[in-house]
């Protein structure tokens, strides 16, 4: 079944306030926050993939739901099989330096044998968590940084020979910066930052709030879902690596989508890309009028 | 590498008081208690196990970390691998059912598609969480309920033709009480019920206090050494199922396991069966005077 089939059996067990019906990236209890990500090899990183940036990488994904609650972080946990000694040893290196980076202290977990599925849960605390759902006719939508480099350093690493010399010849075209180089996407790909302080600085501003971890089309629409509302994103705000609706569907990126009125003033950069409406639904427009919709969203689970 | 070479690697990232030195059933944070335990296809359940029973297990042992706090359970996370259509729906009953049992909420988690590798955190609260390192000299260590039923079962599923024969012609024999029959075994492997309202209970009187996932030896090891002790257990008291030596080292008990004044005046049933005193190591002894330590204390990942 897929990942929404079965989200739908297990919402009649989640009735407590604190799930916000599985409809959110964390849940949200008093003022903890609490989110549980699970990576699997070959599924969410790739098997070539450095163990330390694969630590790395379950940590951030992690606090990136947390950074979309306006969470400081607390601590984490680790759930982790046991495979190869040099795997394992390189793992704890790339995690030792990850939590350091983002001074969160490791609290406890469970080592086992068995595939190579890594789960992480974080806490964090947040005087005010916004949902997904709270956004409000009329509010616009924004999102933090730029879309699409994770996607393409993805897309380099699964192209025979590494995609190397493609982008090292063509270089990447940035529609909001100087060119970028193939180390800096698989670098987004691999070890990317959560939006931790920019987070808690939307917090009290915003009217809903969520990480872009799945492709920036299918998280809007979800948010837009949430909260019974239409949505028209203009695709050509949306600042981007890449072709556009590669770069709007890639996923992985890890940065802040969020609703807030129009004349708000933002505490941190970010660039208002659409706008909701009474209705529902998914649009897409560009300079030239309507845009259809891509067949695929963004990254689902089945 | 061992599980004890790991945590060895992580411990310096756990420097946090909150993670107790990596050395506990839990992590502890002012009043809240964080577990997170990992079930994996084929190491801690079998592959025909019912899903529903798995789904209790994956609960109950994170529930029985809290139990070992004196925790109140608050709520648990689900890390999940989509498989399976039926297998996937059964999963969930199981899953309501125990959550239901034990009146604990699903508040989040996430849905991935890969091995069956399942993870939980549990969450709960405890004004006093005792540790495993508070044991005293001239204490006495305690257990709850009896020891080995779960291993007998995890024998019968185990052995050609699930052992049917066997048991029912055999009975167990228990020691401290009425023979138990094929399925009560099977039950306590599969559906193992945390010591929850025990614990709670216990925790207020106790110096130290873990559950038996791992056999009662070497877990009882683990409270002595945590807490710099030498420890002598009395085989003949242990109440057990089976050839003793078979039940104390099988683990996947899940009773809790305590030290505490051997005139203290126990809120729970329990059983004394041991002395701890100034010294280091383990030893056994019954009737006729000590008894050699087992090759092997219980289960150990590696």
């Amino acid at each position: 079944m897929t990942e929404s089939d079965f989200l739908a059996l297990l919402r009649p067990l989640a009735t407590h306030p604190a799930a916000r019906g599985l409809m959110d990236d964390a849940a949200v209890l008093g003022d903890l926050v609490f989110t549980h990500d699970v990576l699997v090899e070959a599924v969410h990183f790739l098997p070539d993939d450095p163990p330390q940036d694969v630590a790395w990488k379950l940590l951030a994904v992690n606090l990136s739901d947390l950074a979309a609650k306006g969470a400081a972080p607390v601590g984490v946990l680790l759930g982790y099989p046991l495979s190869d000694d040099d795997w394992d040893r390189a793992f704890v290196t790339g995690l030792g330096e990850a939590l350091t980076h983002f001074d969160v202290p490791l609290l406890g977990g469970d080592t086992v044998r068995g595939p190579r599925v890594l789960s992480l849960t974080a806490i964090g605390r947040s005087a005010i968590a916004p949902s997904r759902s709270g956004a409000r006719a009329g509010d616009a939508l924004y999102v933090t940084g730029v879309i699409g480099l994770a996607g393409l350093g993805l897309d380099a690493l699964r192209r025979p020979g590494g995609g190397r010399g493609r982008l090292l010849d063509e270089r990447i075209s940035v529609s909001s910066g100087p060119g970028l180089r193939r180390d800096d996407a698989v670098s987004a790909y691999r070890r990317p930052v959560p939006r931790l302080a920019e987070g808690q600085a939307l917090a009290p501003i915003v009217h809903a709030m969520m990480d872009v971890s799945d492709g920036l089309l299918i998280d809007a629409e979800r948010m837009a879902a949430a909260s019974n509302l239409a949505l028209e994103i203009d695709l050509d705000a949306v600042p981007h690596v890449g072709e556009i609706m590669a770069a709007v569907t890639a996923g992985d990126d890890y940065e802040l989508l969020f609703a807030a009125a129009p004349d708000v003033r933002l505490p941190v950069p970010a660039t208002r890309i659409g706008t909701f409406s009474d209705g529902v639904g998914l649009t897409l427009r560009n300079a030239s009028g309507p845009v259809a919709l891509p067949q695929r969203l963004g990254y689902t689970h089945g």
